[in-house]
């Protein structure tokens, strides 16, 4: 049970941290439920769906053996397009995940701005743009479209998006087993009525 | 226009390597060529395609100020999926894009089996998947769908693409200035006959 949960990015538990209820039951971060879940519908042959590598620029490298390039200086550079993309029924698929700690709202300078511009670029060549956004201490994910973003921001000054407008506006992904953020429900009670792989 | 011929990477020329004509009329490689064509379609707001971040496995990082994180060992790994995707009328893209030296073939150790297995199931899926191959010292640029790909891989057993076999089942991309290689022009004649983004 233990390796399911870490699987796919087996990433180890350290020793001292404090273990929350909900990520022995639930998975280790947002990031790690995504991969699974995404790992699972390729297995499934549901969707492509993949996390783009991280952003980084390369200063320095050494060979210390011919094969092996080192890396030796390098930095974090920040994303200029969403953290996921891929195809499901025909649709390609763009979004972005973040978690939040906070219980009351979700903060938007969690996104940078380039990268709702680019979300808004995929809907409007006909493709599918969403966040994933978690509420970690209520252990909540919402999937919320790219559309009802741009529909509060228009109205809104404000820079944080209410709890209770999530909960109004965005669709709550319940928890699976094996495949813990089954977002792809969501879009076929939304995108896809009726219609099969 | 040297300025023009390095955008948007503006890879610097190592002041002891040849420069031959085609690098000074025509952009420095593959990947500058293509970068700038991506550009160019996004800002006319024809396609938005991107190149992936290469995937870097980050083992080490410093913090010498506390706002930049500095990676301080690091190793390439192999990428799971294709160098670019992205969407044009409404069709999600998926490629890779390949130089090679040799003047008679191209050989398919330049790409790994899974990206063509990912090409495959990008394809199945509904999208439209393809390699760019540039021959450096032919001077010409092919777009080959995945779909003849496959159909040479069941036909043959041997391990390269015969020039003749190119120029006869892939599609030439002519050089255009501002947009290096204009890639979409291949797409239309072939998927979008008729079709308006």
């Amino acid at each position: 049970m233990k390796n399911m949960v870490n699987y796919p990015t087996k990433k180890k538990l350290n020793p001292n941290q404090t273990i929350r209820p909900t990520q022995t039951k639930k998975g280790m971060s947002l990031e790690d439920d995504l991969n699974q879940s995404n790992t699972y519908y390729r297995e499934m042959d549901l969707a492509i769906v993949h996390k783009k590598p991280t952003p980084i620029t390369v200063v320095s490298v050494d060979y210390p053996v011919r094969s092996k390039a080192r890396i030796t200086e390098a930095y974090y550079r920040i994303a200029s397009t969403t953290d996921y993309n891929g195809i499901y029924k025909g649709k390609m698929l763009d979004f972005e995940a973040k978690e939040t700690h906070t219980k009351t709202s979700f903060s938007l300078n969690n996104i940078h701005a380039h990268q709702i511009d680019h979300m808004i670029s995929i809907r409007k060549h006909g493709g599918i743009a969403f966040l994933i956004i978690r509420f970690v201490t209520l252990d909540e994910t919402y999937l919320l479209f790219i559309e009802d973003l741009v529909e509060f921001v228009k109205m809104n000054t404000r820079q944080s998006l209410p709890y209770a407008w999530i909960v109004e506006k965005a669709y709550r992904i319940p928890y699976k087993l094996g495949c813990p953020i089954p977002y792809l429900a969501v879009l076929d009670s939304v995108y896809f009525k009726g219609v099969t792989p």
